[in-house]
This record gives structure tokens, C-alpha cells and sequence, in this order.
């Protein structure tokens, strides 16, 4: 059984070679760009919450059932958060987040698991990987809108979980390793040709990632850490990126 | 306008003939009611967790749509505390909720929403007299598990949320009051026909309630308790009985 889980965050850091990539905290006139990305985050939250609830349908039992609800609650509670913080900030967070509406949509709808295994390897990967890219961006952003999103985070003990059940299942059948790669596989494409939607729709975003990270070289290296510290996490439960 | 749903809560103990009706707390002996009481408002939140949770995609909007989603995350909160104290009392939380599967199944099988207003009159309608029926359960049980039950009680800042909802769409028109009267009563004719099941399955059950309301009469004072303050519930909102 390979290591868990929580090692392969912490590598993510020290694996990838280190460049000057966090620049200065963001303008506050650049406020447009962190109303995006709070909103983003916040509707990120709430249809993680929905899929997950349904998700939890797929459960082989009542524990692990209320175990993926339970995951999906810690959604709302941050959403909460984020749809206070937008309020303060004098936006209706309804309006911050209708922008991602269609693209969040379209990777949740190509996306539906079929099965238990697939939900818990789409929280496990797509949680990994965007909770990598929004503390990536966490370092572009003032206080206390900084320390938000970096709260807001998915708590590890989930990880464990859906890290733990993949782990056994491989265990029990090791063909399952290739079926969950490939689904592994479809999910980062998915998600990546959605970022690359947002990319083009909010140019605020863009740009903030763009000035942030010194611009196209300092983008390609956050890239690549990204997508380093997700082979870690794939190879952690088993799987092949 | 009427008035707002929480007095009608505070009126369903002072609107019926008080008659001596608390019996002594639980005899320890009779652990087994307790886990089965403690594994049906178990079950009864996880699942509800559920259909909420599916439901909020029925919402008009981002806001009414999180404002649902966080109704159901709380479900999920009570469901851990309850699981707990099932494990605590060495009881397997699967094991102690798989018996209300079947019923509270065929309940929300037979009572889904076709849209928001059906959904939002679920919630305050199924959830008030699920919430006045454990409230007389917890004062048969001794403690913690009496503090237990009352804690998981939903949060009225909900049902005036649920209430507010249903009241403006009756004064934006006034046919809407007939249909979800009508609802309404199916919501509790299902509940009722569940509540039913229930009591033939789980002798544990209808003994506590049997013993802890002094028979025959307590129970039908208990019930007309209950059927009272829902009365009044649906009459703040604009319902009919």
C-alpha cells in the first residue's frame, strides 16, 4: 500500500524547482479580479456540495453514505463564508458567481460518476487539484481575503477518506487501478478544458494570475508544480497519471 | 400577512388541554427504544440531508438555492452528533438506522417536490410536525439523550426562511395558498401512513410512547397536541388544514 495521502501535499512544494513566482499582494483597485475569484470559489462550493450530496447516493453503505455527506456539508459551511465575505464587500454573491455558472455546470455534467469509486476519485482528484491552484492563488491576494480562501480549503480527513477507500478497493481488485486512472484522466481534462473557458471569459482572473506569477514563464511553472503535486496524489491511492 | 411560524410553536403547548401526560424518563432497561428512536431521527436527518440537498437545485436562484443547501448541511451536523452517540452506546449508527430505510424511503419517494414552493412547504411542514413528535419523545428519554434530541431540533431561523418564502408567493398570488394546502395535507397523510408503519414495526417504539404517555388517552392527546400545532403552523403561512 503506497503512502498516504498528506505526504503528497506537502511534497508539491519541495518536489518542482522553486522560482520567484508569488509577486506582491493583489491592487486594491484590482478588486474586480478578487470579487472573481471569490465568487468563483463560492460557486465552486456550492455545486461541489450538490454533486457530492447526490454522490453520496452511490454509497455501498449508510456509513460511507453519511461520510460523503458529511464531505459535501463542509462545502456550504465555506460557501457561507464566501457568500459573507462578498456581501461585506458590497456584491450580491449571487451576481459574483453567476459568471462560472456555465463552466462549473459543464464539468460537473461530463463528469457524473457512475459508481462510488468514481465520486470518491473526483473529490480526491478534483478537490487536490483545485484546492492546489486557489492556494496558489491565495498568495496574490490582500488580508483577509488571503486567509479566506486558504480556510476554505478541504479539510485533509476527507482526503483520507476517499484516498483510504480507493486505496483498499485497488487492493481488493488491482484492475480497478486502471479504470479509476483513465476516470482520473477524463476528470483533470475536463477540468482543465473548463479553467481554460474561464481563462478566456474572465480576463480579470487572467490577469491577476498572470502579474501574480511573472507573467508567462512564472504561469508555466505554476502549471507544472500543479500538475506535479496531482501525479503525487494519484500515485499515493494507486493510481497512474 | 400573518404572523411568523415561531409562535406557532410556542403555541402548541399552550393551545391544547395540558393533561399530565410526561411519564418517567426512560428506564435504562429500555436501551433499545432508545436506539431505535436515536437511529430513526438519525436516519431521519441523513436522509432529509438528501432530499434537501437534491431538492435546492429546484430554487428560483443562487441565493434561495444556497439558503436550502444550508438548511440540508445542518441535517448532516445533528446526523454526526446522533451517530456518535449511537457508537458510544456501542451501537453500530448503519445498524440502528437500517430499519426506518423502508419508511422514511417510501415517504420522500411518495412526497418529491415538483418545484420550489412544494419543496420549501416539505421543509416547513414535514420538518415542524417531525420536530413537535421528537420533542415529546425527548421528555420520555433520560439524559444526555434527552438534551440530545432537543438539540437536533431544526433551527427556526430556517422555518422562517421556509415560512417568508411561502407567505410572499401567496400574496403574489393568492391560487397558489389552495395547491399547497393541498400538498401539504399529502405530506401528512404519507407521514402519517410511515409513522404508522413504523409503530407496527418497532414494538421498542410504540412501547416508550405507550408507557411514557400513560396509554391509550395520552397518545390521542398527544397526537391532537401535535396535529394542533401544525394546524397553527399552516395557518401562519396562509395554509389550510
Amino acid at each position: 500500500m503506497s503512502a498516504p495521502a498528506e505526504p503528497a501535499r506537502a511534497a508539491s512544494a519541495a518536489s518542482v524547482p522553486a522560482v520567484p513566482v508569488v509577486a506582491e499582494p493583489v491592487d486594491p483597485t484590482a478588486s474586480a479580479a478578487v470579487v472573481d475569484l471569490l465568487g468563483l470559489v463560492a460557486y465552486g462550493e456550492l455545486v461541489a456540495f450538490d454533486r457530492m450530496a447526490a454522490d453520496a447516493r452511490l454509497a455501498p453503505d449508510l456509513a460511507r453514505r453519511a461520510m460523503l455527506s458529511e464531505m459535501a456539508a463542509v462545502e456550504i459551511a465555506n460557501y457561507r463564508r464566501l457568500a459573507d465575505r462578498l456581501t461585506e464587500l458590497g456584491v450580491v454573491p449571487g451576481e459574483a458567481m453567476s459568471p462560472f455558472v456555465p463552466a462549473l455546470g459543464s464539468y460537473h455534467d461530463s463528469t457524473e460518476p457512475k459508481d462510488w469509486l468514481e465520486a470518491l476519485t473526483k473529490a480526491y482528484v478534483g478537490d487536490g487539484v483545485a484546492d492546489d491552484f486557489f492556494r496558489e492563488m491565495a498568495a496574490l491576494l490582500a488580508e483577509p481575503d488571503r486567509q479566506l480562501v486558504l480556510d476554505v480549503l478541504h479539510d485533509s480527513r476527507y482526503d483520507e477518506f476517499a484516498g483510504q477507500e480507493i486505496r483498499l478497493a485497488i487492493a481488493a481488485d488491482p484492475k480497478v487501478a486502471n479504470r479509476l486512472s483513465m476516470w482520473a484522466r477524463r476528470l483533470v481534462g475536463e477540468g482543465l478544458s473548463q479553467a481554460g473557458r474561464i481563462a478566456t471569459e474572465r480576463m480579470t482572473l487572467t490577469t491577476l494570475i498572470a502579474s501574480g506569477f511573472d507573467d508567462q514563464a512564472g504561469v508555466q511553472v505554476l502549471f507544472k508544480r500543479i500538475t506535479a503535486a496531482h501525479t503525487v496524489r494519484m500515485s499515493a491511492v494507486g493510481l497512474n497519471n
